[in-house]
């Protein structure tokens, strides 16, 4: 499904879009950090293995693509030398789907390489740099091969959009006037994807492997709940605007539907009790700023507004699906419209993404 | 090195002259397909493995990427099917050079994905591709991992131009005027090389694990033979003419060397032998006209034009190489030169390249 293909690349839609998309993205691996480190030193330091395997699901193309694996690899080196252990060598694994831009990572790897080696005392072990196109709603590596996967804001997206959603009319998401039925087809299609997801991975990682999946996700036991929903329900009101005046057909608005499901502790603690593959090391919850820039000095003007920021970040992800769903012309008109209709709720209450983190091993 | 970068990618410049290219090579790996089945067969057959990892090095990006590794994917799921064995999983490794074209080979892997599965009877096991960037002189995979190597065409491509050639002036590669001490660096160079290249692969396949590489070669004995210099003798010539003209400052001509180097059967054999981790299963020659179109029917008047085929096909090859040495404004000129200048000797003479196909196991 195109729709999809696109989205799991992290909205990866144009630079100015990515790059502000990529900076929510970047504080909470930062924040989602000393998960990370634990998971990833427990790894090495059980076995000492002489390489490691490592996956990155989801890696997109840009600043956090190595963002993220050197800090991995920062953390094994440190392990190995206070133990004056020999380096193990670093095989890294790095997917999205088959239109990801793998050539932009490829031709950045010689720059990446060198200043990783710059950062590490020397000794490190040889680097290796494999990309792997496909859906990881499947398999995509052999058996038993791999140490360690990481997941960043990726596993929010389903695999395609849930069937039965007709009732959802106005809506492009769940929200708090969706029917019980449109919650229920979301609900079943993330325990279907997530379920497989584990499974898949199970047979990919060593016994003893780890992971450290991050998802948009909520607190709430409601999936309708305004903490993630809200910020979808912004965006329909652009477009029910559009609706009204004319400019976007209601059908076409009525068969719109995000593939996305942001679940809450509990629920991905009862899929991977009910998968049984692993055990949870680590559950918790965090949030960050739908304005990933406050609290940032040094900022220029433009930065500073809540709700141009927030509006470019939320078009890095929705552009493709809207684009493909409703064509190029109304794109400019409906983030124009977004980033107004933002601007007042995010000056009144507190607007935050909530980030269900969750570390596993493979039991 | 950013020319060899861009040469070991087969010559992939511009749609136009790729294609040529990709004719010649597709040829030659059509010509070696008896030799690749049997080592195929041969390391199927000794094991039936659940899975197996099929690298191909230097796959470029364009029709023949996908015609090798559907050939041995079929090889093997015919002999499986012979004996009724389940299907092993495929796990093929896509290596270039990271200047490559991922991107183009994973937006297509669905369509060829999906053709394959036609051309085959049912119950083929899941095939996953992966992209490695790198150059295959050093290490790109994990250790013991790979089942088969595969490579044509590229490795007569040296890492980089030798170290010592400043008396092969008014050349651009050996060539019958080439002092002796240019013969013995381009020879060197070729043994640092190909013996890298044998220790690298030995340690990432596993024991048993085969190769079948194709090197454009040479009969001769001596390096400098017309059979592998000519072709780029013809090109010095046209680089020369424009010397003469003042189009080109001498200077620049003069350290302007390919780096490349093709091996006769004996020199291959000798590597082999004295890095000790392979024994030779087969090595054979064979030849392929200058003008792969030659003797094709069904052909429009522009591809009968040997001139015009050659200049085409070697202009995707040496195309990055003058590009960066000379600059852009030159190169139209030299291959207009280049076709008058080729169609002679093509109409007198037989002017062929020559292939060196060696099979190999590791011992």
């Amino acid at each position: 499904m195109e729709v999809v293909q696109v989205l799991h690349m992290n909205g990866g839609v144009g630079e100015t879009s990515y790059a502000n998309n990529s900076f929510v993205q970047q504080k909470v691996i930062t924040m989602t950090k000393p998960i990370t480190e634990d998971a990833i030193t427990k790894l090495y330091c059980s076995t000492y293995p002489e390489e490691i395997a490592i996956a990155d699901l989801g890696c997109s193309s840009g600043p956090n693509t190595f963002f993220v694996v050197s800090e991995l690899i920062k953390v094994v080196d440190s392990a190995r030398r206070k133990i004056s252990q020999k380096s193990p060598e670093y095989h890294v694994f790095l997917n999205d789907l088959p239109g990801n831009d793998f050539n932009t990572i490829f031709r950045s790897l010689s720059i990446f390489q060198n200043k990783l080696r710059e950062q590490l005392e020397p000794g490190i072990g040889p680097c290796f740099f494999t990309g792997v196109p496909g859906s990881f709603y499947g398999r995509l590596f052999r058996k038993n091969c791999l140490h360690f996967v990481h997941s960043s804001y990726s596993l929010q997206w389903l695999s395609q959009v849930p069937q039965g959603l007709e009732s959802n009319k106005g809506n492009i998401y769940m929200a708090s006037t969706s029917p019980p039925n449109v919650l229920k087809a979301y609900y079943e299609q993330f325990q279907q994807d997530f379920s497989l997801f584990l499974k898949c991975r199970s047979e990919e990682l060593v016994d003893g492997g780890r992971m450290v999946l991050t998802f948009l996700g909520r607190r709430n036991d409601d999936p309708s709940s305004k903490e993630c929903c809200y910020i979808w329900e912004l965006l329909a009101m652009a477009l029910n605007d559009m609706v009204l005046e004319g400019v976007i057909e209601e059908e076409k608005l009525n068969s719109f539907n995000i593939p996305q499901y942001t679940p809450s502790p509990a629920e991905v603690k009862y899929e991977v009790e009910k998968e049984g593959s692993f055990s949870i090391d680590q559950l918790e919850v965090t949030e960050v700023n739908w304005n990933a820039y406050q609290n940032e000095t040094d900022l220029s003007d433009a930065f500073k507004d809540g709700g141009y920021n927030v509006a470019k970040c939320m078009r890095a992800v929705a552009e493709p699906l809207l684009f493909s769903h409703f064509g190029e012309a109304i794109i400019d008109e409906v983030f124009r419209r977004y980033r107004e209709i933002v601007a007042d709720p995010m000056s009144k209450e507190k607007t935050e993404f909530i980030n269900v983190i969750v570390s596993l091993k493979k039991a």
